[in-house]
This record gives C-alpha cells, structure tokens and sequence, in this order.
C-alpha cells in the first residue's frame, strides 16, 4: 500500500495531547517548581514514572543533587501560575512563595497545597541524552483533598485537569467522555 | 506549612490526563497495533520519545527484535478501534486487517492511514524496569494530511484527539481553550 494522501512534516513533530504538570524539587535550600509536560508512568509495579528535563533547567539541579522530587497537576483556575511556572527561572526569580508547600515522606520534595493532585518521588534511575536527563522516579506517596473524591474515589471531574497542545502552545479543558476504556472496543468485532 | 486538607491516597495513584496512541510493530511477519498511554517525548534535538511496554504484551516482541515501532495518534472517530487494541492481544487475534497500513522510512514501523498523526520511530536506548521495557525512539518521520492542516500548519482541532483518565478507565474529547502558554503567565506578577 503506498501512501496515498500522506505528507511528511518532519520528525521534530510532537506528541499530543501532552498532560500538563508541576515539577517541585529543593534548589539551593528552596522549593522551585517548573511546569512539565514530558511526564510519562512507565511501570507498574512499583508504581514509576519518567520525567525528562531540560539539562539546563534550574529545577534539573535540585532533582539531582536530592534526588527527589515532585509531580503536581493543577487544576483550570492554575493555568496562568502553571504557565508562569514555565516562563521565568528560578535562577532569576524566586517562585517558593508562589504556593502553598507542604511534604509528605519525603523531605526534599515539595508539595503545591493549591493542586488536586500531588505525587512525590525518589529517583530510582537517570538517562542521560543530548538536552534532557530522564529521571525514573518510584512514587512514594500521592494526595489529594476530600473535595475531589465522589464515593471515596478521586474525581476528575472535580480535579478539573488540562492539557498542552503543541505546537500551538495552547491549553484546553477536558470537554466530553466518549467512551469507557475496556468496554467501548468490545463493539468493534461486529461492526468490520 | 502542615498537609492541612491532604489525605494520602496511596502511591498507585495514576497521572492524568494522558494522551491515548497506537504503537505498531512488526509481530511474526505481521503488522500489530497497542493502545498505549504510556509515552512522552523525552528530549528535543535529536526528536526522542519514551514508551512503556509491558514485557507481556505481543507488542513488544516486535519492538525488541525489529528495533522500530510507529505511534499513530487516533482521532475521536476511532475511539473503539482504539479500545479494541488494548482488549484483544495478538497472540490471539490477527489485528493486521483492522486498518489500513502504510510505511514511512523504516520498513518495520507499520503506520496507520485512517490516524491523523504518524510517528515511525528507531529504538536508541532500552531501560529495563521490573515489569515494563521502556524503549527510547527517535522519531525519523511524522505524517499528516492535507485535510489536518490550517494555514500549512497541523491543526489540532482537525485532529480531534482524545485522551484517557485513570483510574475511571474512560476517554475524552478536547473542550474549550483556556489559554496560550508562554503568554497567560506573564499577567501573573501582577495578581500576586
């Protein structure tokens, strides 16, 4: 089969939808807080996960000098701060008041009080690539508030997450479910 | 600062939300498809990507002997043959014929016609982890269509992606856009 009406627009295409997080990590005795993208869980028992950052990132340093950090998800009403986050570095600005902190087992990891969502990590592996350091870290412990439980269960519906589009740059709220996983595909067989 | 409101849910705790794509390969001769959530691109010159393979899953094999895979980026017409991908494996069902195939560069990459993204991808590094491979690709070709672009430009609203939430276990559209990055931060010094 050729390729009909595909056109190649170059490898340096990315990825999308990505997720859109906080990264926390202790540099130079404060918290610092970088918004990330290139997040990814990678195994599942223990629960890892991957976080690539910028070798030239300031937050880079703390991660690898505590070898610690943190994975915080914002919800819609941070997305000027989360992006703020992204803008300015902590080598010229000094982001720990920016939020609320607080920790969990891990001392070295710092906590946005302000995101539905927060996981803290020990490193458990680094790979080195030409702009980035791939950090593998085991999550140690994640939290979250009673508001955005329904019957005991975390709710994303109340967590209210967005996402990051490139290469626009832009950001977009969740809109409508389309299906449940493991059950919608069940219909495919009947239907070819 | 005390964790204030915090419960602790438990380290198990997925990220979210996450892009949702199909990872091709070649399996026993045979093109074969993977729903996986499991991916991020990891550094930007060379273009690299991460995905997170179970070691059980026939996918894998062919990633591990070919050292090549493709990440086709399904729109939301495709939901349930998406689904389909992570409920059936290919060591029991033939998914060669669910779409339509077609090859970039790499001849072991399988790509799919009716996704609206195509990445083929050549394995640069393999990070063992206790039970999933993590495969870094580099991306050597990315393919669209005429009809995804606005202005020669990819259009994500054209694409119409999806993505997963956990641990629900259902997928959803893109809604409203709430912001441009690199931009809506900058009004944040001044509310602060």
């Amino acid at each position: 089969m050729n390729k009909m009406n595909k056109i190649n627009i170059g490898p340096s295409f990315p990825l999308y939808p990505m997720p859109v997080t906080l990264v926390g990590a202790i540099v130079e005795g404060r918290p610092n807080f970088l918004t990330v993208a290139w997040i990814s869980r990678v195994n599942l028992d223990p629960p890892l996960l991957a976080v690539a950052l910028n070798k030239l990132r300031y937050t880079t340093r703390g991660v690898q000098e505590h070898r610690t950090f943190s994975v915080n998800i914002p919800g819609v009403d941070l997305v000027a701060e989360t992006d703020y986050c992204g803008l300015v570095s902590g080598k010229e600005v000094d982001k720990s008041g920016l939020f609320q902190v607080f920790y969990g087992e891990l001392k070295t990891a710092p906590l946005i009080r302000e995101c539905p969502l927060n996981l803290e990590c020990r490193v458990v592996e680094m790979v080195t690539l030409p702009t980035h350091l791939l950090f593998i870290g085991e999550v140690v412990g994640a939290y979250t508030e009673e508001r955005f439980l329904s019957d005991g269960k975390p709710d994303m519906q109340r967590m209210k997450p967005f996402v990051f589009l490139r290469p626009e740059g832009t950001y977009w709220k969740l809109g409508e479910k389309i299906g449940e996983a493991y059950r919608i595909g069940k219909e495919v067989p009947g239907r070819r």
